[in-house]
């Protein structure tokens, strides 16, 4: 993040003077607000402001932040919507910087309030005013102690987890549910209509925070998406996780969230891919959420496999079966391993992953200790993970012990390693300190959410080994040309390196007849216009065409699209020799309002159409990425000459797709879609066979 | 349940005298046994055994049950293996009818193990006593304050939820978390091993116990099939949802499994498909597993939409992603509704449901009173979900307010209705009671995991409400036959009203000329040989011959056929009709050694192999079930002519499949499998063009 934004975030965040606009107490926000100060021990200035003067939360209110006369470096407005304007004179004339805007009415009612929101921003910008808000709750620094917090204190437990949301109800929500688990925060920052901070630029500033090691995210929707997909890949650098919750899956969501924040809910799946692409753990509830950023709180995630203990064989095999539907890959245990295990264990233990340190532990809680360093000592394994619930108060003798073996074990290995609870549980003060005590990393989200989170930041580690950072779809060299027309958007592909079918155009039958004989037999003719997009549709195609028959196939053509679209330009019809057998392919670059343009690759046919089996991703993307792409399709397997089938080059198949990528990008801003399809792979070759391009204003076809 | 087998039962989990045989201070199982009956407050008489006699427990030690002198309904086993033997003499001896056996080195060993099982059984047997286990923890009975088990008390929180598993440990972990979440017990029991008890029959028992309402199982395999398919028909009907977590999804569970009680893991599909046949939840975590029981042991569940409401936008949001991704249908709110709640709510509002109930309620609590009631009034509201959190002190006045105000808009509905918490957390006592003060039903497991329990008894109301019981299997006339190559199997479908394609058998070329005239033209001949099962792979098939080419065909495939397969024995050739375009199903019918013979419907080609896009039913099915399938293919769409493509009348193809399914039931237990592939269904027709049938004995082909 640059400086300046830096300094201005710092200035609002760790505002060492606040004054409360509007304070009264007459409102619960104020009071609220107020008390907050107290609750946190914020150690700053506090001044209040109301035009009627007066003693107001037991201090002299100002009648104006003018009338303060004093350095302010924040303020929170929760004056009604229609004096917002005025306030934020007033502010301006002070010289603060900073507003924190709680006053709702603005997008989130459509219409009217959409205006509104508009002249808000116009005129922040115009007095130089950094907000936060409108319809926002405000934000915590636990780490600095620093509250413009509206409602009731979430929590105060202090830690290492930022947590930044659209929502300021659900961020209180979020953050009372990681406080119950243990989970302490850094800070909350509530963002609201969003009209100037937002989610994105609040996390371009935690990235460089030292207090911040896991940050947080509840979205409604993508805003900024550049600024977010540059900073989250400036967090996986840095080995900083952000683990994102963003509605709007379902139908409904679309719906409310517009009622809600006036936020436009993107397409789920583009955002998606853009979190997988990007190293932003997508998790699907807030359970998942606070599980997950429990855990990377206090373990550096590795990108190897897990070892599992419980005293339970049947909690193994519920570990077993969740590591497997959640994608966690389970360590596959040496057999130098295996033996050093039945050394350990009881005739009627088997060493197996996960392992059963069997009831021959009640006796003996050592076992705990020892099985941990035995699992640790394989080179598969890249955490151990126990499961046991932590107790929660010193009655229970021998979970102490158990606890006490576990810590010993933990602290003799150099694999990573963490306590997950079997059940969901609270953290109590007694087993937070317990853990603290015997240095143990503990998750008490259940063996369910628990493993859940250990697969995502195995995910995280992996995607983080990687280390090919995107690069910036800006920085590429940008071709003026303007293809529209199948035949435009054919060669102009063809300029970029991509095969594409040989084509001739014929202007008339005799002349259809010398191509195809040049061509030789068979062909494929298609009509040639700009305004027709569904050739086949008006009678604009004819498939396996003898060169003999191709003077009467020209003129069918031109007589069922003559009659079917009689104002349609026609430039002409297209010959093409005829492909095998082959497979087709769909390959579609569309551009996205937020993430940019996007490449989609599918295979034709039911594929697309019926299961919708196609793979995305942020544009660029290079072979590589592609490859991985074709390996995310359900269909994967008919690349391989299945029942068969042809079976097709991978590679190439990838090479040529990114070199249409980049070719749709090389088009610039403007371009709205360029769309392949089919593009047919046969053993020997890749090529494309029909192509379109649309663009973003009215003169494009 | 019969009365015998009921009595018997009763005599174990309400056993009024109680011995323990094989007591001693010094094991951490017997102490544990002995001390729970003072927690637990057991009201019967207990005795200790052990063959040394003196003080045990503080009590005097009998040197046997014999010489016990007194009538004892049950001992609980906790002697050496090897001593097993004669313990059970002496019960029997002592006219002892119901034992509990703790000690393991059973089947779950294998080898040995699984010998002095049978044994074990087999002397049961002999004695007339019943058992529990081996390798079991025993079982709790919370009604009547019975325990017979050996490790500490995992709950005392006493209700109307039934918790039967075959892992002991994985009990106690889940008892334990129900305690924790307010959800009481009616019994635990441990099946361990099931030599005699097992689950099937704890659960049949359990469909006639008035104390327990809901019945969960945490299963490691299917042991007894039959006799919980009829339980579960029965519990159905009583109105008694059952729970399943089972385990076994994962490769790595079907091994560990085996070692931790000898169970051999079935197929997952199968138990699913049972499940969902027979009306039972399946959960796939123990968290589910309580979140559910929790709901059902408080909700009478109705099949109708659900109405939520909520005091944040981002919550409602949460919870519309969450419905959608469980499968709950959110009820369509009436426009009379809509306009009572614009009524209700302020300006900024939005009558959605999920009904975000604005900060308004913030200011006037009592908003969550009215939104409940106007909510229950439309037509399709079955159930009200409120989401907040109860407290769980006597500290918030304000949540105190809301709560209230639940309590009073819940006791005015006609709906059923129920509060979730928004975040999973404990239930300690005070919410407990504040819930029971004001009538609400309270489910502490968090938005996820509540939708997820709603959603289940959604589903479970509707499958309750379609009320048409399985007819059983055995019930239907069995036919003495027995088909095996394709042209008996296809004869025997078309005796059983299934339409088959015309077939007739040549058996020289001249045959082949003659009979091909009289089908006319165009023709497919395959070879007949009971001996050979993939005809096509032995040139054993000529398809889309004409007439006049019938004799060549015919001679072409014997000198295939004789130089592939020399040894085969050789029926002849047989000619059909061929068939034009239509979509080709796969019908088979394959007994599962757990559940009998269960029905696969799928398409052919890719969709069965590629996508394993099958659909599972436990036979018998009616052809509304099987349109129910066809409904849950992922290729259902290509039924209806996609792409121009042939459709077809669903309602034939099912009657067909369902003739076919009645078919294989009538050839009794010794049919493995039926299968007719492809089934062809063609807009006017549905016909059988192929089949095979294989028998479960050595002299089936």
């Amino acid at each position: 993040m640059q400086g300046g934004a830096r300094a201005r975030l710092d200035g609002l965040l760790r505002a060492r003077s606040i004054a409360l606009v509007g304070a009264t107490e007459r409102s619960a926000w104020s009071n609220g607000a107020f008390a907050n100060f107290g609750r946190l021990g914020y150690e700053g200035s506090i001044h209040v402001v109301n035009p009627k003067g007066g003693r107001i939360h037991g201090v002299n209110a100002a009648t104006s932040c003018r009338a303060l006369g004093q350095q302010v470096d924040a303020a929170l407005l929760m004056v009604p919507m229609h004096a917002i304007e005025e306030a934020l004179q007033d502010l301006h004339e002070a010289g603060i910087g900073n507003a924190v805007i709680l006053s709702s009415g603005f997008a989130e009612l459509g219409g009217d309030g959409a205006d509104r929101q508009m002249s808000l921003a116009a005129l922040a910008r115009d007095k130089g005013i950094h907000l936060l808000g409108p319809n926002c709750l405000g934000f915590i620094n636990f780490i600095d102690r620093v509250p413009i917090w509206t409602i009731n204190l979430p929590t105060r437990l202090a830690g290492n987890v930022a947590l930044v949301s659209q929502s300021g109800a659900t961020a209180s929500y979020i953050a009372e549910f990681a406080g119950r688990q243990g989970v302490g925060l850094s800070y909350i920052v509530s963002t609201g209509n969003e009209v100037d901070l937002n989610v994105a630029r609040v996390v371009d500033y935690l990235v460089d925070d030292d207090a911040t090691r896991v940050i947080c995210l509840f979205l409604e929707t993508s805003r900024d998406a550049q600024t977010l997909a540059a900073a989250a890949q400036r967090a996986l650098s840095a080995g900083k996780p952000i683990i994102a919750l963003k509605i709007g899956t379902s139908h409904i969501t679309a719906r409310s969230a517009q009622a809600h924040t006036g936020s436009l809910v993107g397409d789920d799946r583009v955002f998606d891919a853009a979190c997988r692409q990007l190293g932003i753990i997508r998790v699907q509830s807030v359970d998942d959420l606070v599980a997950t950023a429990g855990l990377l709180s206090q373990v550096q995630p590795r990108s190897g496999g897990v070892g599992v203990l419980a005293i339970s064989g049947g909690i193994c095999e519920v570990a077993a079966d969740r590591a497997e539907a959640v994608g966690l890959q389970l360590a596959e245990l040496s057999q130098p391993t295996r033996d050093a295990l039945k050394q350990l264990l009881p005739d009627f233990g088997t060493p197996h992953n996960p392992l059963d340190v069997t009831g021959a532990a009640m006796l003996e809680p050592s076992l705990f200790a020892s099985s941990i360093g035995v699992l640790a000592s394989d080179p598969g394994v890249d955490l151990v993970a126990c499961l046991y619930d932590m107790p929660g108060a010193p009655l229970q003798k021998y979970s102490e012990q158990v606890i006490a073996a576990v810590g010993t074990g933990f602290a003799a290995i150099d694999a990573q390693s963490v306590l997950l609870s079997i059940t969901p549980r609270p953290v109590v003060d007694y087993s937070r300190l317990l853990a603290k005590h015997h240095g143990i990393a503990y998750v008490a989200a259940g063996v369910d959410r628990g493993l859940s989170a250990i697969a995502s930041a195995q995910w995280w580690a992996r995607k983080r080994g990687e280390c090919h950072p995107l690069p910036v779809a800006n920085d590429l060299p940008q071709i003026d040309a303007r293809p529209a027309t199948e035949r435009q958007t054919l060669d102009y592909l063809a300029s970029q390196g991509v095969p594409v079918i040989p084509a001739r155009i014929a202007t008339d039958a005799a002349q259809a007849r010398s191509i195809a004989h040049e061509i030789g037999s068979p062909l494929a003719l298609k009509i040639a216009s700009p305004d027709i997009a569904h050739k086949s549709d008006v009678g604009g195609v004819q498939l396996n065409v003898s060169p003999a028959h191709a003077a009467d196939a020209y003129r069918q053509i031109r007589v069922a699209v003559a009659a079917s679209c009689p104002q349609a330009r026609i430039d002409g019809v297209i010959l093409s020799p005829m492909r095998g057998n082959g497979i087709e392919l769909l390959v579609g670059i569309v551009r996205d309002p937020q993430w940019g343009p996007m490449l989609a690759v599918g295979l034709g046919g039911i594929w697309v159409e019926l299961l919708k089996d196609t793979s995305l991703r942020l544009l660029p993307v290079t072979a590589t990425d592609v490859r991985a792409m074709l390996d995310e399709l359900r269909a994967t397997r008919l690349l391989d000459g299945y029942r068969g089938g042809p079976r097709v080059d991978r590679n190439e198949v990838a090479d040529v797709i990114a070199r249409i990528g980049n070719a749709a990008l090389a088009l610039g801003p403007r371009l709205h879609s360029l769309e392949v399809n089919p593009l047919l792979a046969t053993p020997g070759h890749v090529e494309a066979l029909d192509g379109l391009t649309l663009w973003n204003d009215e003169d494009a076809p």
